[in-house]
């Protein structure tokens, strides 16, 4: 862990946590002694958060946890950013190897993992990490993969609105034994910013549409290619109609989540994927390894242009 | 990637896959010319998946990738298994860094994220690993951790039956925009058996009760602890109680689908796993992460008695 990280390990206060309610929500917070942010290997009691965090203003995550080490060193090249000779990132989560976790100045990159349950996790935990930092005005942006529906592969899809697996506009999650539901609108001002940096010679096209939020890569996706499958090849293709005839562009499976717990955070939130198949075409992922990740890095282009054109109105 | 993988990387067949439905249940199958799996970055046109696990028969499967990298270590240490002079284990999974998977004779190791989706998409993909490698009678675990109720920290659950978050003995996904449900028995002879081999001078208790899968860490789970939370202390006591009543012994976030995809796919399956808390008494996990790391070896323990035990029989 970096000296700056370890400089921090001192015990934030010994009193209570406070009860401001920023990126939280949560009446049981004012009565903790102390938190621990199990997944992210980070705690109030060993590190000062304020200290190690309160700059942030943006939070990129991916999928990949290699992605996101290079997204971080991608930020050090691109962003208005000195590092000191002999510095290098470290991975500030590396007591844990459940997610990685990397700050450029003012940007947070995290990894997610795969679905729902395991963006959820690390949610909650970055929220009470900003909570605990006392940061303000921070945005989100989940920069993944997702296939596409009726747009050529390597496109990028900027989410309008996103919609869960049986069609619906928000979040449904067992709480206490009852399904408790969380809309899970996003922002339209970032999504019209953020299509506006989409350039008219970058290659590849961005498009704004629905996104669909599976829970699964394979069924839950209408594959044909799943260890199971219970269905025909003319049910899927129906599926994939009725969803393009409603907008939707693409399919992942952590966006719904994405939106709603950013919603209830009350921060700015965008998805932005690229599309790595053509659904209405192949079910499978053939492109070459190198083709893939270039088209993987295409989001985190035009999401990195609106990080520095913000940066230089604040500056 | 180590050497016995570089030299099976050769086309298995120019012929379509085979229409066997060993581990698999999909018709469109045997009109696939090739499969890509493509989170564990292996297919069947680059790779010969029967002569790299044709002789496989126990999956051993955890959320942590540095875990399940250890796990193999320790098999390589603990099993009837020589490893030539100046070999040393690799991920096999290595061109992908969504999943771990390591090789040690007859067992796999395999990381699976954390949640239902993320399981479920390294399951669709190992199950057609095991089918296109020709194996037989291969049996599951999943060795976790969890929070308890009513057991000490530290002890050990071997699953009897599972619960979803709407405690409902199923797992429910949609499928092409409507919910499916599959059952999620496990089987009973595997349960009696692992806990033959819990010993009495073993430190710790090893329990079978039934365990409840939930969606998230937080308030999936009844947390007081997240950014968000809605209830009181006293509902969140009460459902606690309401489960314990029910036979629950912990609380984790994939056994459902590990109990209903391995019965899709017709193998047997166990969930052997830790508590790393006693959730009528703490929602935060405050011991030091020596101790944790010393409770999360004790469900590999167990299986590993097991597996030991059946490779001996099979000798």
């Amino acid at each position: 862990m970096a000296s700056k990280t370890k400089k921090a390990r001192m015990v934030q206060s010994d009193n209570a946590l406070s009860d401001r309610q920023g990126f939280i929500s949560n009446p049981h917070f004012a009565s903790m002694e102390s938190d621990v942010l199990y997944h992210l290997a980070l705690d109030t009691k060993n590190f000062n958060l304020t200290e190690m965090f309160s700059d942030v203003k943006f939070v990129c995550m991916g999928g990949s946890p290699d992605r996101m080490k290079k997204l971080a060193d991608r930020l050090v090249e691109e962003l208005p950013y000195s590092m000191p000779t002999g510095h290098t990132l470290c991975n500030i989560a590396g007591g844990s190897d459940r997610y990685v976790l990397y700050k450029v100045g003012p940007v947070l990159t995290a990894s997610h993992g795969m679905g729902v349950p395991s963006l959820s996790i690390i949610l909650h935990e970055l929220f009470k990490l900003l909570h605990h930092a006392q940061c303000e005005d921070v945005i989100f942006f989940r920069v993944g993969s997702s296939g596409g529906i009726g747009v050529p592969p390597g496109s990028v899809v900027v989410s309008e609105s996103v919609l869960d697996g049986l069609l619906h506009p928000h979040m449904s999650l067992p709480v206490l034994g009852e399904i408790k539901t969380f809309p899970a609108y996003l922002n339209s001002d970032i999504v019209k910013d953020l299509v506006k940096f989409a350039h008219d010679d970058d290659g590849f096209k961005t498009y704004r549409g629905k996104t669909l939020c599976a829970n699964d890569f394979y069924e839950g996706q209408g594959r044909l290619d799943g260890a199971f499958c219970e269905y025909t090849k003319d049910d899927k293709m129906d599926f994939l109609k009725r969803l393009s005839k409603e907008g939707v562009l693409n399919i992942e499976m952590e966006a719904i989540c994405f939106a709603a717990m950013c919603l209830r955070a009350n921060v700015k939130a965008a998805v932005v994927c690229a599309t790595l198949v053509d659904r209405l075409q192949d079910d499978q992922l053939t492109p070459s390894h190198d083709t893939l990740v270039k088209w993987i890095l295409r989001p985190e282009t035009i999401v990195l242009r609106y990080i520095k054109s913000k940066l230089k109105e604040q500056n």
